[in-house]
């Protein structure tokens, strides 16, 4: 007998590759850390002596699901100022807010807070993008997961820095100061085509090509992005982007939403990722990405929740459901977008957007043993006839009841290990008080 | 001090009406199933003594939901056909496997499924629409719970029923004998244009004349169904059904995707209601509902969950949220269809298309104490800067705890009373293995 760390059996399993299976009482191994098999729970029974075990005898366990787009900090602003226009939601909202308030300590009680909420839904990495990120990273591994820490780059001053220069050079040194993290990994984040020069590209993919980094980038968010462009640089944001070396298999254009034909295939042949945010993407009326289009040509669609300020979940289970829905409703065909396609998005094709689907996305003997189980024992929930189905179109993230990272049990039975409850409500308490004190008063 | 039955106080109370009112740790006094007054808590506990006190201190309260449109008994054909196009759906799945399973004990079976799915989530009241509508009542009055028992008519046999007068009285039978039952209303519910005939409908205005039913009908749910209307009448359904009087304030026009500006003005200048179903309009490929163009022309609009074969899931939270969210997509608007509408739509735009706004659908004195409480003691719900763009963009039915019909607590804390949890998942588990005996086995 082989003596193992853990030994989880479950009633089903979906191990999202090779697509569409779905293992009927199987069992994952795990020791270090790491995935060393999956098989048939009577077989794993007689190879391993696990020294813990958990059995999930009405559960479908899955990936640890990959959130692609965040800005988890902003769950401070969580609803602020809901059903108003984009620009008039900046300018008179949020920036304000955040020229206020944003700080280390903003970033890291909101990281935490977004951390505890992410966990609790099945999410154990999330690639994220906002200032002060060494602050975000000391949150991420006190609750234990896993995180892209996006090093971010705008051209103008912000509380966390002055110029492109500033952003880059504090970015890096927080990745050098945290590189020993064995869950932080890191990507380039400049924010947008629109608040990024030339110049910065041009670094961007030198550092790309030197450090093998991800490119984390809003593209083609919204038309009027376009437009502006058209007027500034005679060409639309990712002819730019492609002429400056950019796209390529280490972007990641998140949202994607106004993408035409040749932009669709420029994306297939480079490689670049799309991170979706179905939910961010109607809220603020940006309108509804091609996903069905992307998909059939071949591009690499994962799943974002974006901030808690303009979404206003930070839940993948919510955003998959939207994903695979929608994209129905856009193409007028309800087989687009099918719940494995959904599933495989919000898992492994998130982790390949990160250059991680070697480590996580998948069950794998091999992989980190990153995993989540949703427990189908709730009658809102019954019957079940095609559990992938299920997990998309039926379940939501309070059915997720176990939570595993690096082998590493996050959520038992639906509740935080390390987390207190009480400690983040008070920090919610606090920082409502200090950025709208008068809220709720009618 | 004045002897009532109930006093519930609440940090926050929604009542719906007027609009945009947030109460603040107020209270509602309810005697005899009424709502007596809508308070402040100081006040209040100077004028009553109450027999039973609810403290909800982290809670909002809000009117009970009204699902507007649902056949409750197909959550015994939940997810059985997923990702499949409309047709195929129909023909294949779901009208095969009606015509094997449907009988009194299954729609009987299936509904209570669905009540205990509705209360838990915060639906006081339904609007259905199915065969064996008495064994649907008898599940009703075992849940507690209001519903609105649509009669149905169809021109093809089915189990239920031989013919269109065979249907019609069946149900009108049905209705003679449960008029007694105070939580159950009735509704005449004609299937769709392309399956009944204008006998039949003529039949049904007369109906509805001499009894005061509503008129519980799909409508341009797909532009295929237009088409061949086109070919059949010459015309529009809309317009079809105009000349024959059924498109008047007893009207719930169900779906409603496809409606041209005149149609949109047709159903204001009417009075006509229509029942909004995002989800199943998306997961079909039906399309998106001009939802911002019926509300600018003043449309009462509702919202309905259709048939867990459909959505998957009878969760009004989930439907609130996506027809807010897919009004703003769709329209290019980020203010289209607000929190306020998307809640009203939910509670009275439902109850006035049901003709049952004088009994529930706001919190005013004199209406059925039918309410529903959310907790926002939960870290993923913090802060919250407004109750009511939290109730939708952020809550969800996991965070009802508390519910009562006509004064009577159906969930408290979370844990529905009267139903026994084993009872429904052997009742599903029995189901599922008639349905679909090798389900699971991949």
């Amino acid at each position: 007998m082989e003596s193992i760390d853990l030994l989880i059996r479950a009633r089903w399993i979906i191990p999202i590759e090779p697509a569409g299976t779905i293992l009927d009482n199987h069992a994952v191994a795990v020791d270090g850390g790491r995935i060393i098999a999956v098989l048939p729970a009577a077989a794993a029974a007689e190879r391993f002596a696990p020294r813990r075990e958990t059995t999930l005898d009405r559960h479908v366990l899955l990936p640890g699901l990959v959130n692609l787009h965040c800005h988890a900090a902003m769950t401070l602003l969580r609803g602020l100022a809901d059903d108003t226009p984009l620009m008039t939601w900046l300018q008179e909202h949020i920036w304000p807010a955040e020229g206020r308030h944003v700080s280390a300590e903003f970033v890291h009680d909101g990281t935490l807070l977004a951390c505890a909420e992410m966990l609790r839904g099945g999410i154990t990495c999330f690639n994220d993008m906002y200032f002060f990120p060494e602050a975000a990273a000391r949150a991420v591994a006190t609750s234990g997961m896993r995180a892209v820490i996006g090093l971010p780059l705008l051209e103008f001053p912000t509380n966390y820095a002055a110029d492109a220069d500033d952003y880059l050079a504090k970015g890096l040194a927080a990745r050098d100061a945290l590189r020993d993290q064995p869950l932080l990994h890191f990507a380039l984040a400049p924010h947008a085509p629109y608040t990024v020069s030339n110049r910065s590209f041009e670094r961007i993919v030198t550092l790309t090509g030197e450090l093998d980094l991800p490119v984390h980038l809003h593209v083609h968010e919204t038309q009027a992005e376009i437009d502006e462009s058209l007027r500034s640089y005679g060409m639309r944001p990712l002819e730019r982007l492609r002429r400056l070396g950019v796209v390529g298999p280490n972007l990641i254009a998140v949202h994607a939403v106004h993408l035409d034909p040749g932009e669709i295939a420029l994306l297939a042949a480079e490689g670049a990722s799309v991170a979706h945010c179905p939910t961010s993407n109607l809220k603020l009326a940006s309108g509804i990405a091609p996903v069905t289009a992307m998909l059939a040509q071949g591009v690499n669609v994962g799943i974002g929740t974006d901030g808690a300020a303009s979404n206003n979940r930070l839940d993948l289970f919510t955003e998959m459901r939207l994903a695979a829905l929608l994209a129905k409703g856009a193409s007028g065909d309800a087989r687009a977008m099918n719940a494995h396609q959904a599933l495989h998005a919000a898992t492994l094709g998130g982790a390949r957007a990160l250059g991680l689907d070697r480590e996580i996305g998948s069950l794998v003997a091999g992989k980190s043993a990153d995993l989540c189980a949703v427990s189908l024992d709730d009658p809102a929930l019954a019957p079940c006839y095609a559990p992938e189905s299920h997990m998309v179109y039926v379940a939501g993230r309070e059915n997720v009841s176990h939570v595993w990272v690096a082998g590493q049990m996050m959520l038992e039975n639906h509740t935080l290990s390390g987390f207190l409850k009480k400690d983040l409500e008070n920090l919610a308490a606090i920082w409502q008080t200090r950025i709208c004190p008068r809220a709720h008063q009618s």
